[in-house]
């Protein structure tokens, strides 16, 4: 086990190059070679010193899903305090807003992985299905609680909540000057689903 | 003025040939060789048989919106009539779920051309700001009349109901199978948001 932490750490950098090429020009645009020169290695061909494309692209998503699970989701059950949850959300959302290249990444990888041929096909379809899954837990707990606005229907409403952060995200991205507060956090529709909490 | 038709369908089918290319690919991909011979004409450089790239995407998106124009929203003033607007703005996402090719292209420049660098930075910046103010005008008209449910703010809401067609779109595209209803149309939030009409 020699040289075991040597190659984690050139692992680390290898994934954290690779996630700057994929954020800045895109990953359809990144090249193998690019990447290889901005860390510092020579590229011999996948699987030499470098994975492949696809599999970095794997590491990228699955490190970035780790720092988000650390800061905002570890062992979090959406189930048990929906409250809780939005609240972690909302920070989640605050904290995109300063890393505008992560947030542009995302975006532009959600939309290419629509082609089921695409590598984070599944990582997207799952990414989504599982974010939806949670906002659902969390309007339940709360709707039990009687915290959310009498009438208001809450099927589709997890679908909803997730195109308006997606949805104004791409709006700050494009026109960041013109955003003076954080997306969704200001957000009407989210007050007009939820009661006020004393 | 000899040739001019002949001229006028020959660019036309050039622009229908970018408009495929950026669309299956996306425009960053998309090369002029290739758009030039899937129109069967030969490329001898930007200005010769064809246009620059930048040139064909603004041509491509002049395009859409002059057939979006003609089937949605001509000489149409959002001001006048706020039920008519939300009318046709959910026919147009009806048929935007008949041309997911179409959606795509617009949802990945829409985030590529973030980038002010971008040659459509400018078109969606003001794209943005255009749809904006037709929904805040629409709703300020069915605010006078009544028909927004009371209690109900209003100002944001143009960027929110933007951001759910946006954000529906793209989980849509991810996932189509999922969908057996055609995204915003179905949506709760701009239920919530209007009162009924008798």
């Amino acid at each position: 086990m020699r040289g075991y932490p040597k190659g984690r750490r050139r692992r680390a950098e290898i994934v954290e190059a690779a996630f700057a090429k994929f954020a800045s020009i895109g990953y359809r645009n990144a090249s193998m070679v690019q990447i290889a020169a901005d860390c510092g290695v020579s590229q011999h061909g996948p699987g030499a010193s470098l994975p492949t494309k696809e599999a970095l692209l794997a590491a990228v998503l699955e490190e970035r899903d780790r720092v988000n699970g650390e800061l905002f989701f570890a062992g979090f059950d959406a189930t048990a305090d929906g409250l809780d949850y939005f609240s972690r959300l909302a920070r989640l959302v605050e904290y995109n807003a300063t890393v505008p290249e992560l947030v542009r990444l995302y975006a532009v990888l959600s939309v290419e992985a629509a082609d089921p041929a695409h590598p984070a096909h599944a990582y997207f379809v799952d990414r989504h299905a599982h974010i939806r899954r949670d906002i659902r837990d969390a309007l339940e707990e709360l709707h039990a609680r009687g915290l959310v606005r009498p009438g208001t229907d809450i099927a589709g409403a997890d679908s909803d909540l997730m195109a308006l952060i997606d949805g104004l995200q791409v709006q700050w991205l494009l026109d960041r000057p013109a955003w003076t507060w954080v997306p969704a956090c200001g957000s009407g529709l989210s007050e007009m689903l939820l009661v006020e909490v004393p």
